[in-house]
């Protein structure tokens, strides 16, 4: 039994995972697989319009919003969101909190006007910015929901006189959200949603066909929506997978009731950290990430050692990013309950011996 | 038993679908899907090296290319070669022989200065053009090798006094091509590689870093390059597939032998519709393609009954594009030659029951 802790690509649900298995093999009981079958034939079709229909109601995504399912993950958003939202006489601002909020400042500043308008990089991404002000002229507001690599989280969104656009890659689906409170809202599929290989977006329709620039087709929101996210072939396996997890999801009682276990296993996890005197939190208390839970070790020379211990007992993906170092242990929908205790007890269980 | 004429995502070998499946609910035996390791981990790097090593090997890839696996498909890429190979003040010239070639026509022309210097529109793309001059100061030439809509192949490519940019969806690695006559050919994967999502370019290094145009980070193939395809999180699974089914391909014998049985699947089909008095061709013979095979039926009527009657036998997909009409029979590289059989046999049958 491994207790699968990693960044991204990252956990599914074992039944999601035999349902995914069973579809390359013989999709729907129609003897072909999903991987074989046209995208524009009625059954993937189904697919792909169960998907979004899910995605609408387990976000409680409101009328006058599109969702679509789209490829080249968040990155490719990062530019996506610029063509489509920055108009030429106007600025994009931005909140950095970390290396994914820094590089879509960037690539949106290639292609128009950005501002980055707070930053936490002067204690090296470790807390939210709070004090700031967004001007009403501004075109936009960017902020990325959860910073991964240094386990902090957006409890809260600022009340801005623009819209916000929101990268949530690595907390969509895990916590109850107003999308009314949105613009647009992307993210990757490779955490909460699915396979690497989609990017589920959310948007304001009335928003769109006002920046004025030339925009190539793939990366027109508006062609995706007449399209319904099929200008031309999808990624039908991220696609047939993710809706299978989403359908997980909405079995388990939808976005609330993932929360609330979300909500127990970061509160677990923490209280180790913050009781264990090896362990400490890198973040911020009140930032602290309920998907990303970051934390080093009082003594840098026992972290390789704890590593390797955490691994034996089965917990693994715990290995901090280089900029940050020691450990992050994220916690995804996916992830049951059972394996935070297991991490927990390897961290008991270390301390007992390393006292 | 069905038989998979679809034009894509089409027919994979069922080995590579009983793999791939396994793949998802234990990747080499680590005990973890491989959907759910991070594409950083040496074990998905090793996939990806492999794969780029098996589109070398198996296109014999001169030194001097590069090979990327990229996502977007091929209409990504109509944006992509343009923002990373079309100077403002050059103009990039295209051979129109169907839909896909008019929208990378159209793509390159929203980003720069692109014509269409020959077109066989006026005839419904039924054949291709071979009486064009491509002049000396273009930026690229821009043909499309096969196309799927109406059934036409470029046999061979012209000379022209500057490079050549192919989009090889619908053929690469059905034949065998002299990648160093080509500056860059790109593909979706969705036909002879593996399963959608993912896009194979591969592109002569010193023709980049010349168009002086601002290029988003994912769309800039130096960056993809210098990032080994993994600038962002890849479409894992579909890398992986595409990994095996070239696995595939090699064991075969490799494109030169994989090319004989192609040659004979579209000699076995040609001959049935050429001998059989029901049934029509409906592209140029000399530009008849050898991956997609276009037909109609003298009497119109008998349309739908056939595609019935060739249901019935097993034979699925083989409906024709709407702008064509009758009959597409896709003989992609997975597709068995006793599946051709199978359908010269409805043919035959049905022509016997309606003499």
């Amino acid at each position: 039994m491994k207790h699968n802790f990693g960044a991204g690509p990252c956990i599914l649900p074992q039944e999601v995972f035999k349902q995914a298995s069973h579809g390359v093999l013989n999709f729907n009981n129609t003897g072909l697989s999903i991987l074989e079958i046209s995208h524009r034939a009625p059954e993937f079709v189904a697919v792909m319009d169960e998907a979004i229909s899910l995605v609408k109601e387990l976000l409680n995504v409101p009328e006058g919003y599109s969702v679509l399912f789209l490829q080249g993950g968040a990155s490719l958003q990062f530019a996506m969101t610029a063509y489509n939202l920055l108009p030429e006489d106007k600025k994009a601002v931005f909140l950095e909190t970390g290396v994914w909020a820094k590089k879509a400042f960037a690539e949106a500043n290639l292609i128009g006007n950005a501002e980055v308008i707070a930053s936490s990089k002067d204690k090296n991404y470790s807390y939210i910015p709070k004090d700031y002000t967004v001007n009403a002229d501004s075109a936009y507001f960017h902020c990325t929901s959860n910073n991964t690599i240094y386990g902090t989280q957006m409890h809260s969104f600022p009340q801005t006189p623009v819209g916000k656009v929101c990268d949530m890659s690595s907390d969509i689906f895990s916590r109850v959200i107003n999308v009314a409170d949105f613009d647009l809202i992307y993210a990757g599929a490779q955490k909460n949603i699915g396979p690497a290989g989609a990017t589920v977006v959310i948007v304001k329709d009335e928003i769109l066909g006002k920046s004025g620039r030339k925009i190539p087709s793939m990366l027109d929101y508006q062609k995706q929506i007449d399209a319904v996210s099929m200008y031309n072939t999808p990624p039908v396996f991220s696609v047939y997978t993710a809706m299978l997890n989403l359908r997980w999801l909405k079995a388990k009682g939808g976005v609330a009731e993932i929360e609330k276990e979300n909500n127990e296993k970061a509160k677990a996890l923490y209280a180790e950290i913050d009781r264990n005197p090896l362990f400490k939190g890198t973040a911020a208390v009140e930032d602290r990430s309920k998907m990303s839970v970051c934390f080093v070790m009082e003594n840098p020379d026992l972290e390789k050692p704890f590593l390797k211990f955490a691994e034996e007992k089965g917990c693994v993906g715990i290995k901090g990013h280089r900029s940050v170092g020691g450990f992050r242990a994220s916690l995804y929908n996916a992830l049951p309950i059972t394996s935070v205790h297991a991490l927990v007890e390897a961290m008991q269980e270390f301390a007992e011996k390393n006292v």
